[in-house]
């Protein structure tokens, strides 16, 4: 195990000790700027309830160095993608060095934390990158056979599944920060006892508990990537709410697929938990059960025992307007693994490239509804509710077939394993306005 | 009819008289820069067989005025396209007075010819903007009808088609300009008469013909545009060649839409007809047969005579490498007209912003396949062979079910309509170059 990862370094910014996300070890990055100033906004590193700011950092402590410092002045991640995976570890190495309880920067200027260092809640924080192109896989055989057998009984999973990773191209210009109100789309919807469809507000809307990964280098246009590069151009993960509207969506995705139904808004959260920081969380790739079909050698591993998956747990929580008035705390309502894809995100990445697709830095791919294989595992309302047939109760007496109006949704994600120091993603949120009147 | 569209007009520019495509009355706009310089692009006008240099021209003659001449100084159309209709109004009656007949300009200064305008065999092009996100479209009836009767015969159209305009997001990172070679793409294969996928390349590559809409100024995230107002937010067409791979597209495309099958080259033709000089050939929207159902209100034109849509010819061309080498010309495959789409491009724009989606100046949408209702009009080869079952037989003895490398598509465009002077989009090109080894 790496030095950055080793479970008893300790931090001399104090809120960094036990911190529930953001403990030395994981030093996810973001693109934040001081609320309420005409900084222009930059890259920061994510320690205890602090924001290390690397733009004053490389001034005051000298790192980042560059060509870091400079990637790191830009008001989107897209330049630090762009310098790939080594110049990503010098980062890390340098962020944890300054940070670390021994460090004698601290020492060397008394006032240095207020120099580089911003409070979390006196920070506002934006979409990572300039996303170029959003794509969304369907990775979870646990969620495409409990949303197959609501629409086909008799036949769940179609037959493709098995040997396709499932995405499709999704909307970049919507994609929006933890936080930002999501407005209940409008739309076509058709009941099944009505002739016609009808131009209405949603009245199924619905979100999706996800992981999104940023896109580092990238390939050029007309080249694959084997699965063994694949992880070169993976930078790291955040959480993603893949909102989506079940009433349009039913209506108007045959036979091309979702379109408005989801394209309205995708909420991802602030932090990128870069892969070096998941090193301790790896696992196997799924365990394909006896009978399923091995992958084509493009999507294979070399070996069972290779590290192919990533364990973090992904949670759902809700808080109704009425929660909120009574100062109730957020209820959970699923609880998922990343682990239980069926494809790994370096499977999803290789697949996408495999006609010669060209990925480019900042581009985020999603895995599509994390849903495991038990009741509480399904990461939709879509699922938890059987399209609304078996709506979810809540602590106060509330029940929710779909959302509405004033509910927020918070997704959460952690890793911990024995021997490691747990890491977390922080929160994606957002509360659902009205329809447009 | 504004004075910029008089058929009499003419230029002083002698390539533009009776120029098939580039007269004095069409003035489209692309991004150029001389071959082989280290000129920034920019953003230039088509006249005849030259190409004004509107940041040359800025210079020595004061048009475009500000601010104008700065967003043509771009290497991208962006900023003008965020400027928005007054000032693309304002840009054209700027240039068809410099490049009118009677103009003072040129007999002011003898060199004028040289200083600002660059002949376009000296020119290399560039796809017009930097494309946020690409939205394609299935707006031909007559292609959903054809397509559908190949997998689906009982049931060709699906119930939501004369209801929804139909469309899914595209990869914008593999848009391509004219004339950019395109690779045979590799992907999942699964012939109907093998138990198992693999990995090859594609043994069933197809063109469509399809025109595209730039976006101008947009919407914000949340907002919808009204169909009276679309047009404001509709810049210019430009040709688009959506390849396909239709043996990856039949395995992959259940249940979430095409993917892999057409994110590996999408081409665009680099000059932008703008609206403007389309005004001529406008016609009424798609005259709906009697027992199709109205459009919904949002999506309705408020009277039949309103001129909601645009005629245009679009034609397919195909040269083989044998044709190239024996020297014969290309070879018309099929012609068909936009104004058969059963939506038009402002009714495409309000239903893709009907959820709150915020468009973006420079995002992109195409028609989907044009084809008409006769067997000369299908603007594909899946269509014009069905599925391979009827081969096309060329000139010199060649057939075709699907397209072979050292292909070269060609796709033409015009409007001509009596009284008018005629206009074309000009070309859109590619040639298939073989798979990766």
């Amino acid at each position: 195990m790496n030095a950055t990862h080793a479970p008893t370094l300790t931090s001399w910014v104090s809120s960094a000790q036990h911190h529930p996300d953001f403990p030395i070890q994981n030093l996810p990055l973001g693109v934040f700027r001081r609320r309420n100033t005409s900084d222009s906004p930059r890259v920061g590193v994510a320690i205890g309830d602090e924001i290390l700011d690397l733009t004053a950092s490389a001034d005051v402590t000298g790192v980042p160095a560059e060509p870091l410092a400079s990637a790191c002045a830009q008001p989107t991640m897209n330049q630090l993608l762009a310098l790939g995976r080594s110049r990503w570890s010098e980062l890390r190495n340098q962020v944890s060095a300054l940070l670390a309880a021994g460090s004698s920067t601290p020492r060397r200027a008394p006032d240095l934390e207020s120099r580089i260092l911003v409070p979390m809640r006196e920070a506002e924080m934006f979409v990572p990158a300039e996303v170029g192109d959003y794509t969304d896989f369907y990775a979870s055989i646990h969620h495409a056979s409990n949303v197959g057998s609501l629409f086909r009984p008799e036949n769940p999973l179609l037959p493709n599944y098995k040997w396709v990773p499932i995405g499709y191209h999704g909307r970049a210009s919507s994609l929006v920060i933890s936080g930002t109100p999501v407005r209940r789309p409008k739309g076509q919807i058709k009941n099944p006892d009505s002739e016609q469809p009808v131009y209405r507000a949603s009245q199924a809307l619905d979100y999706e508990a996800e992981i999104g990964c940023f896109v580092g280098p990238g390939n050029a246009l007309g080249e694959t990537v084997p699965l063994a590069a694949a992880e070169d151009h993976l930078f790291g993960l955040c959480l993603v709410n893949d909102w989506s509207a079940r009433d349009i969506q039913s209506w108007e995705y045959q036979p091309l697929g979702p379109f408005l139904a989801k394209s309205f808004a995708t909420t991802v959260s602030p932090w990128v938990v870069t892969l070096e920081a998941l090193e301790p969380f790896r696992v196997p790739a799924y365990r394909r059960p006896i009978g399923d079909p091995e992958p084509l050698p493009y999507l294979a591993y070399e070996s069972e025992r290779l590290s192919g998956g990533i364990d973090a747990q992904v949670e759902v929580f809700l808080c109704t307007a009425g929660m909120r008035e009574a100062g109730a705390a957020p209820v959970r309502l699923s609880s998922g693994r990343l682990a239980d894809l069926y494809w790994t995100m370096a499977q999803m990445f290789t697949h996408h490239t495999s006609n010669g697709c060209n990925m480019r830095p900042g581009d985020l791919f999603a895995s599509g509804t994390i849903s495991g294989p038990t009741e509480e595992s399904r990461g939709c309302l879509l699922e938890l509710t059987r399209r609304g047939a078996d709506p979810v109760s809540l602590p106060n007496g509330e029940t929710r077939k779909f959302l509405e109006d004033g509910d927020e949704v918070i997704l959460r994600a952690t890793c911990h394993r024995p021997g490691a120091a747990r890491i977390g993603f922080g929160e994606c949120r957002g509360v659902v306005v009205p329809a447009e009147s």
